[in-house]
């Protein structure tokens, strides 16, 4: 039996990939099925509907907690980005999770470790540029955590969509037998996406990203009404600097499964608008589409 | 049940992943363990030992046949590279090999395929230097290879000794739940190492080849002699131009595990010596170790 310690909140947790196999195996001996939500902890209920997505498709529910190095540039917010595994993990039993894994570095990285997945295409743009470092250490690590647990079914949420399209990809052209499914994303009540870094904002900040998801579904709108793309984009960039954000990486009209560009002209088909926006030092992301 | 084409050898032969699947699905459900031999065909008594070296280790055995592209560059002998399924399935046969899993390449990579599996460290010598794109297709390939067959075991020749380093660094970086196994070089009378190449030479050329072992041989001998690892590894290359051999990509004492460096001092501990080099438009590898 795998060496389950006990959180505050009764929520089992494991350390090592030995014991989530070996709690993964005994689930499977039962005729069990079982569904993995990575996550990077700092959780909300956006990751909340994660879990409960898998319960309603598998028997019983994995989530990961790893903060992952190689997935932040070094002038990036790893070391800030915040943590709290009781927290953590109560809001996951609260969800009906049956078992957090929380490896530390040395667990997911021992020395020598030198192998990386890429994927490009869908990485070509928008937070592949943006962010080089940033898909690369996404994919390899989704990778090892999808053949750590072997789960029937993984859960992402869409807020991250192009990290869920490359997820997608990954799984598909290296043959992981598993069904990667995509959660709508969660909003808070003025449409702000829920996201962990949302923490960062201070008052006057929090009103300011609440106007990032208005601007958003104005732009589709738009984009409905047969205004170029190329128009769009410019038009929801100029209306977020106005709103207060401080700087644009993007806002694009992309074909959702491959993100290819749409446009200049009208969009065709279905539709994927994507942004990322900077208010002071935290950066924010969010999409909307058909 | 999968699709089961029968061979005039009668080898069972798959040619898609799901078939693979439900195949490698059926032994499982009788309890049975599952060893893996991906080849590229042409096959010589090397990969049959593979094949034999595996039947010791699990009850079914399945080999792979694929000329993978992506680790040809666009110079190398893709085209050219010898085919002959049908001679190839009566050699398996005649191993005991239970399947051959033998796809097209639009099975092993679909439109749209865009995911590479690169590994740093043990390709940044040697071949890794000579055929750059050479490592991250065969890694990708092996990545698939497995998660598509996913084996109890998965056995490879140590006469591609860097590759060898290559799949086991990937395995264990990626996580796969497989255990990774090299077997010794099989070779001829003379002692060249069994090679599909080897068919590209002519009566003279092959004369050279045999060569080759020799050289090494005595090269290891003056490592364990104390002889200083430059002064082996210029000797070598002098004696294998000397020898008739037309060029030499290099002549490398280095650890086994890692493939570090050695030298340029006397070797210290484990030693493997590793060489590539030219007859013509042959490329030849070898190598020699504790």
């Amino acid at each position: 039996m795998p060496d389950l310690d006990l959180l505050p909140s009764d929520l089992p947790v494991v350390r090592t990939v030995a014991d989530l196999r070996a709690q993964v195996r005994a689930w499977r001996a039962q005729g069990l099925t079982v569904g993995l939500t990575p996550t990077m902890g700092a959780l909300h209920e956006g990751h909340l509907s994660l879990v409960r997505l898998a319960r309603t498709r598998t028997d019983r529910v994995v989530a990961s907690l790893f903060v992952n190095p190689t997935q932040f540039a070094p002038h990036e917010d790893f070391e800030a980005y915040p943590r709290d595994e009781a927290g953590d993990a109560a809001l996951l039993a609260s969800a009906g999770c049956h078992l957090l894994f929380a490896p530390g570095v040395e667990e997911m990285y021992p020395a020598g470790a030198s192998t990386t997945v890429t994927v490009t295409g869908v990485t070509a743009s928008m937070d592949g540029l943006a962010r080089p470092s940033h898909f690369p250490g996404v994919a390899t690590i989704v990778t090892k955590l999808l053949n750590q647990c072997a789960p029937d079914v993984a859960v992402f949420g869409e807020k991250d969509f192009q990290q869920l399209q490359v997820i997608r990809r990954l799984a598909a052209d290296l043959d992981l037998p598993v069904e990667i499914m995509g959660a709508p994303i969660v909003r808070a009540a003025d449409g702000l996406a829920l996201s962990s870094r949302n923490a960062y904002l201070d008052t006057e900040q929090r009103a300011i990203a609440g106007r990032f998801n208005l601007i958003l579904v104005e732009g589709l709108a738009r984009l409905r009404r047969d205004v170029a793309v190329s128009d769009v984009e410019a038009w929801a960039v100029a209306e977020l600097l106005t709103a207060g954000f401080d700087r644009v990486d993007y806002v694009e009209a992309r074909t959702p499964a491959d993100l290819g560009r749409l446009g200049p002209g009208p969009a065709q088909g279905p539709t994927r608008l994507l942004a990322a926006a900077h208010i002071g030092r935290t950066r924010l992301i969010d999409n909307m589409g058909d």
